[in-house]
């Protein structure tokens, strides 16, 4: 896999029966891998070519003979009735009026019965488990003694009888094939099948160079409902509730000396959503279900390479337990990562994870409709312009972060419509490698910035939030995290245990960003008056704390943002109605507007003392302020919008935040331009975001570059 | 005082110097009643003109040479220092940096100092108090041993040195009088004195027939301070700050076996909003400060009586601990009750209270300036239009109750540059007679219908919040008493113990209004589960609750709203981000759509079950719905705002709300028109509130009645 040159760096996905395409897009895109896709194959004329072959496994998946003669090793998940309000003293709860009948199955076994739990929500307490029975027939549990008026639920487990990618792909694509199945490993006897299979597979595969596991054992929590006016009841691309069986419980509660319950999972409904803090009761469980994938995930792996195949994951599906940044992750031993990416913060995802290959699968999928059923290879789409848009909002992290390959997923015939986008990627594929050859010989100039985000994950969610951008944009961390992704700043992830640990000492700019008590905020963790205290100084001495929308929320003191006495500026939940409210005039700095981020008027938005300077305002209400504090400042704004403008300007702030001097070194005039510059080679590298012919000023040592680029172009040149 | 006629049920402000003026306007308004003002005196030629004579007393007030004799005898006030944030373990905390040097005086007194506290914010600990003093020159405590870069406060006593009426009005009408010192009656010499004084006043004022007390002790917070871009720190019209002092301090604890200390007063900074539910401290201290205001107000009537007067007090300023609603107001004996009115609910509000009898002091007020300080009766101004908007705000109340009194304050001749305002106040005085006389023999007739206002504060907070309709409008539920105050239903105001004690037996409608967390949504007072029964049984047994903005929310069970499962729509604070929200479609009520109340989107509000009807939506979230529970409904909207036609529209919900049919006698079919009937003299009235000609068409059993009114217009006929 050389990094220079015409070809390299990436991978086709081939198709049986369509042979010749395959080969020649596989030339004309330079490719040096062939693999399958998730409904497709690979012919032997593919096999022989003379390409590297990766070949798709989702591990737990596609057993159906062997799930239906061991149904207790499938799947489950703790699910919640629908409340019931008991008007006598009985009460008679459906479990299952709300959930889709074709992805779960009740499961009253002995094993499972004792897990499953009736509350009384009204009272918010459990009921005895002697006051209730189950009536299979009926799928419904009796309660009784219950207190009329009050409503009841029950918890209960279910088994996953639809693996979630192909009940999706099924519903999406129309699939008539049969619905797959899916194992649960943490069974001995699932584990021992799985590694007899494996090793028939890896015997029966020679050709094959890399095991492509998509991902593991757990997907992300899509739990979905009976009715199509409300069809994703729950989902959560890094929640735990898919790993959970009874078999789980009971070796959990032996290793940690203390038992979960339903209650744990379903959160009176509301799941443990990872936008939210974790409980403790969560942590020890993810720790718990790391330990697991990690242990047995390494024994896959060590399969694979015992027969001399590499083995890669696909971080996008069922990647639960495996978390790229957790802190065992290294120990599965992948031999690379490949992350599907819409945005820039995927690709600083992936290129920052320990493995030896990082690669990128890129959008399109070659599927008829996109994720949101939008049209794209099929009549009505453009898949040109959405592989243009996507690798725009990739290409500028490239610039920062070395990307080693790139590829492409699904039905290659598809494109066989779209010579434009034959023709496309071929010219995408080849700047890949332009920019990949960049990085070779050192790491691009940074700013002397390091930006640390704050939140109660840490490193663990380094980039991502849960899930895609377009799933989480309603939380201005994302948008956040995909303007750092571009930008020429060193950036990490903390939590409030890195903060006590010292880990602000080389940091100047920490941001914390998201909606009150959210896992963004951070929530109760700021009710740590230790990690109040380091950053209070950290600031005084001259760090800057940036907030966005509700920074350091948490409710218990004499103000509401815990950094309200740093940011100047806090927010009334109702407590300071009868408060006055400061006077103030707007006095912006010069260049730094954010009048591309969307800035929302927070009603309850109040200064603390009157000091902080007001960058901005709307109807009388401060909507971007600075405030002085010791050495150091404090920055709030109530929302951000990632976008080439916006970007721009956050990283004017960020200069100022920084104390740094507006004029900087390798950075560009144009809001529209991005730019790098890579020493080693002493390369300057620019990109535009704009369908328009833009140039742009570049300061650099040897006097201003200035550069034009064609629509969405790309430029590299030597500085003389 | 007779009830008919051109004459009587109107006092007029007299003033001496203008005896001419006075007398002239006393008989073309037709006054029966002359009363002096703040800052006005009557003389002898006005005295003996054949008129009632009304004194004005603020008896706190007006002893500045006795106060300076008694300095210890002045009232005071908890004040918080603004938060100081330590940088090494010793800090100094400046106590008067915030505050208006001349409202306020320190007490360190050895009877006051040891009520200060010193609290560190940041960990929310008490400091104790040998870890600091108070340096009276630097007027600041230095606290040593303290946790660097932790914020730390000072909660302290201050006297109020100015009260605060007198102050409001020097700074607002340029007084430049000596500033007014305000006795605390809680001390036994402050009693004795008061009733010497008081005594010496009656036997000196034969002429006096009713002493007008305004009011009693205890003026509602007003902390000023020194910086006018934040004058007034924290305004609370109903807060009980300005009770306190060492002495009531001692006494409580003496009678209730407990101690209240700085921070249940300051409360972090926040003090204790009347917007926010009370604390049981709270509601234990408001009882004793009753006990005492009704004690020694008691005496003060008792004496009035015997020299032969009357004693009314007017009920704006300093009134409390003697709300009029409170368990043991009629104790003291007022013989009537006089309120200053801009809006219906204030009209109400009087109308209700247990006195012989109910006058209102119309607005504007003659002062040069209104409230809000725009210009009145000065250049610039308009009092005509103001009377005239403040009439017909007022007015449609006076319909569904009986005033027995209207009249005006200030200085009279600031009237004479506006003769139209002179001609106008005679034709409203003569509109008022009118409208009283309607009342003669029996109440108008109200539709079957019982709306139960429900908060956490009940009977005593009937009508009103804290303070009048623009210090409160940004809740809701002041719009709701608004709209309420002029329709044909009957209305009463009830909290959680009376819902448990029966009160719904002969309730149609419950209404519960306003943001989470606050008084009037009800904040923890959701948490009982028992009032949660009750009102969840009522509905399904045919009740109809209606939710407006956070009604019910309390956070800890499933859902934020305790009746989410009633009203079929809950409100999302970040846990259910990843949940599936339900597709809706839009079908309004007929003639229902509250399109005139400002339906505001709440982003994070979703319907819980799928199952509510959407009236309304904005931007894909519902604004407008009702939810068949049972027999009953719940209906939800997301904000109210009074105005003819969204009362109208209100009052067509309760229609509906309360299963009547839309077509009800006596209702008019336009909204700018309203219309009462009164039985025992088989009258029919009905008021405009717009500034064109409207007509109305009146549902009675005779037929359809057809009027036509005037610009705000009012017309009364017996219907044949």
């Amino acid at each position: 896999m050389s990094n220079m040159g015409h070809t390299g760096g990436f991978t086709l996905p081939g198709e049986a029966g369509y042979e010749e395409l395959t080969l020649r897009l596989a030339k004309k895109w330079g490719a040096d891998v062939i693999r399958d896709s998730d409904g497709t194959k690979l012919s032997p004329a593919i096999l022989d070519a003379g390409y590297d072959i990766y070949a798709t496994l989702c591990i737990i998946r596609d057993h159906n003979e062997w799930a239906r003669s061991h149904p207790d090793t499938q799947q489950q998940v703790f699910l919640i009735s629908s409340p019931v309000i008991a008007t006598e003293d009985v009460v008679v709860i459906p479990l299952m009026d709300r959930y889709f009948g074709d992805q779960f199955s009740v499961n009253a076994s002995v094993d499972a019965l004792p897990y499953w739990q009736v509350y009384d929500r009204t009272a918010g307490k459990l009921v005895s488990s002697d006051r209730w029975a189950y009536y299979p027939d009926a799928q419904a549990v009796r309660v009784r003694g219950v207190i009329p008026w009050h409503r009841y639920t029950v918890s209960f487990l279910c088994y996953r009888v639809w693996e979630e990618i192909n009940m999706y792909n099924h519903t999406t694509n129309h699939w008539t094939s049969e619905h797959l199945m899916q194992l649960d490993p943490r069974h001995q006897s699932v584990q021992e099948y799985l590694l007899h299979w494996l090793e028939g597979w890896l015997k029966n595969h020679e050709a094959v160079d890399v095991v492509r596991f998509t991902s593991l054992f757990y997907n992300f929590a899509f739990l979905w409902g009976c009715d199509s006016r409300n069809r994703y009841l729950f989902s959560d691309w890094a929640s735990y509730d898919n790993t959970v069986s009874p078999l789980a419980l009971r070796q959990f509660e032996k290793r940690m000396g203390y038992a979960l319950t339903a209650e744990d999972f379903v959160n009176k409904g509301n799941f443990q959503a990872t936008h939210w803090p974790p409980t403790n009761a969560k942590r020890d469980y993810m720790a718990f279900t790391h330990d697991f994938v990690v242990a047995f995930g390494k024994q896959l792996v060590d399969l694979t390479h015992r027969y001399g195949k590499k083995a890669f994951v696909f971080y996008d599906d069922s990647w639960v337990g495996m978390e790229p940044y957790g802190p065992r992750f290294q120990e599965i031993g992948f031999d690379g990562l490949i992350k599907c990416v819409f945005s820039g913060f995927e690709a600083r995802l992936c290129a920052h994870v320990p493995v030896p290959t990082h690669e990128l699968r890129l959008h399109p999928y070659l599927f008829p409709v996109g994720l949101s059923g939008a049209p794209t290879f099929q009549s009505g789409g453009n898949p040109t312009a959405d592989a243009k848009k996507y690798w725009q909002q990739v290409r500028r992290a490239l610039l920062r972060a070395p990307i080693d390959r790139i590829g492409l997923g699904g039905y290659l015939h598809l494109t066989e419509g779209f010579p434009d986008f034959q023709a496309y990627m071929a010219e995408l594929a080849e700047e890949f490698r332009l920019i990949r050859g960049l990085h070779e010989g050192g790491e691009p100039y940074v700013l002397p910035i390091h930006v640390a985000v704050l939140h109660v994950w840490g490193k663990l969610r380094s980039w991502s939030l849960s899930g895609h951008f377009h799933e989480t944009d309603k939380h201005e961390l994302i948008h956040i995290n995909e303007a750092l992704s571009g930008l020429p700043v060193k950036v990490s992830f903390i939590n409030f245990e890195d903060v006590k640990n010292g880990a602000l000492q080389d940091v100047q700019v920490v941001v914390s960003a998201g909606a009150g008590g959210s896992a963004w905020s951070g929530g109760e963790a700021w009710a740590d008056p230790q990690a109040v205290a380091v950053l209070t100084k950290w600031v005084h001495e001259g760090g800057a704390f940036i907030g966005v929308n509700e920074p350091s929320a948490c409710p218990g003191t004499d103000t509401y943002l815990r950094m309200a006495h740093v940011l100047g500026v806090d927010l009334d939940a109702g407590e300071k109605v009868c408060h006055g409210r400061w006077a103030f005039d707007v006095q912006p700095l010069e260049g730094i507007a954010l009048e591309n981020a969307g800035l929302t008027r927070k009603e309850n938005l109040y200064l603390t003392d009157g000091k902080a300077r007001v960058l901005a305002q709307e109807k009388g209400v401060p909507t971007f302020t600075v405030n002085g504090f010791g050495k150091g400042k404090g920055i709030y704004f109530t929302s951000f919008q990632t976008n080439p403008k916006s970007n721009h300007q956050f990283l004017k702030l960020l200069l100022f935040a920084a104390g740094c001097a507006p004029l900087q070194p390798y950075l560009s005039d144009n809001p529209y331009v991005e730019c790098a510059y890579y020493p080693a080679q002493n390369t300057l590298a620019a990109v535009s975001m704009s369908g328009e012919t833009q140039t742009a000023n570049i300061a650099a040592p040897q006097g201003i570059v200035k550069v034009q680029l064609e629509p969405f172009g790309f430029i590299h040149q030597e500085l003389v």
